[in-house]
């Protein structure tokens, strides 16, 4: 009698990425003028996928993708953890790259002008020097960050 | 201006376990007659929830979990891909288990009186004797056939 | 020729869950006793498995699931997000819960010996009064954690 | 002593998209001439990802989406789901959408030369007229195409 809630298929979105402008991302998380379009969140399971316009010399601070996320770079260059130099990856587009659940961020940064599509499963966890949370940013503070910008 | 759709957060749901009365499982996906509760559907990542009562001599025709799935076996025994004796496991209750993502299961098979809980990423491929697909148990048909034998 | 690398299928595994001890649940993160024994880890989507044990009186201190998460509440009676009297739901056995993604538990209280097994996708974020961050438990933490008490 | 088996972390993975050449995609799938390169799987929980080039005149067969799966046309024009005169969506580049778990598409279409990135949750399950299946596309069966196309 009080069995499964009855629950309806999703319904599909679609957004028409060149009529939707680009919006400042948060200072606080990231230096040299990133810019990003949330396009989708999910709420169910966490995943979230936006769109960045990274100028040359832009970053990201040091996070941790707590779940695992997919980047298509489609112009520029991208150093991620580190870069190849270091341990890490230098993606140049067009460059796909499957970044791991736990994977640690040290600092992304763009040496020249880039941007990059990403899908991501759950949040990611900007941290301070000693591995402490600063912001985690689930596709709940995604959404709201972005509904604020539109105001 | 025409961005992402503003998504809510999902609602817990509750089911009184004991309120629930066990259906009759579809005797075309198994054998001796084993019986079933719906408990949960998640429609955005295709998720589902069940638990079995699973008489002795009781089992489920071939199929492969095309998502990983994983039980807690409660009561009884459950030989599953083959059982220990043919490189399968065999659980005894209390017993946990984590069926990997393309696990095949021969056939499942009850030796005694059992229950199992089971949470499911992903549908059931029930599968002939040439691997073709006879039922593919999504969310959707699990719900289908759960509120078909509720009224 | 630089192409995806080739991945295998993940093999199945089984826990006998009497064979392993209870272990005392971190008091950092919780009252009266509570103990767990983990189940299973799955660090590619973050997703982890486990089962508790809450003597009356117990509780979970106050956290965000953020991603979702499915209880068994085999024995007792739980009382999340306040319980039934305040909003919330009272769980009594045999009950099953969704916790949807971004959950707040303020605090999940035991009035009486229970035991519940749970599956968890992503972290759970246990917070302070102000919604800061004390301690985010991914199925890293709950590895290490495990691990560190079976030395 | 017998508990859960001890996990690594997941290692990122790059492909240098435009060092991998198109391959074409199977036409029993398709019609048109589609080429394909496969990105990545994920074993664990099913996922996959590839990028598609599509011809004018150009379409895949009927399908269902048994998972979500989401994508960026990066060139050209698609019609899902019969396109917008029918009820279903025209993505013109640069377009996003979210295409939701159990969704039908029965004919995707390309007016002209199109291009487009796209993650999966699951299997494409690819239907005939009743609805039988034809051919279930999971992770494993990507993955077996695309290393068979390779030799």
């Amino acid at each position: 009698m009080s069995g499964p809630e009855h629950m309806n298929t999703v319904e599909g979105r679609y957004v028409q990425m060149d009529e939707v402008d680009w919006v400042d991302f948060p200072e606080a998380l990231s230096a040299g003028g990133i810019r990003w379009k949330l396009l989708n969140v999910a709420p169910e399971s966490g995943a979230w996928t936006a769109i960045f316009d990274c100028p040359a010399g832009s970053s990201f601070a040091s996070h941790v993708h707590i779940g695992p996320g997919e980047y298509f770079l489609t112009r520029g260059r991208m150093e991620v953890r580190g870069g190849v130099d270091d341990g890490g990856d230098t993606a140049v587009a067009p460059g796909y790259g499957y970044e791991a659940c736990q994977a640690y961020h040290g600092r992304t940064y763009f040496p020249e002008d880039s941007e990059f599509y990403m899908t991501f499963l759950g949040p990611l966890n900007f941290v301070g020097e000693k591995g402490e949370t600063v912001a985690l940013v689930t596709w709940k503070v995604a959404q709201d960050a972005w509904e604020a910008s539109q105001s």
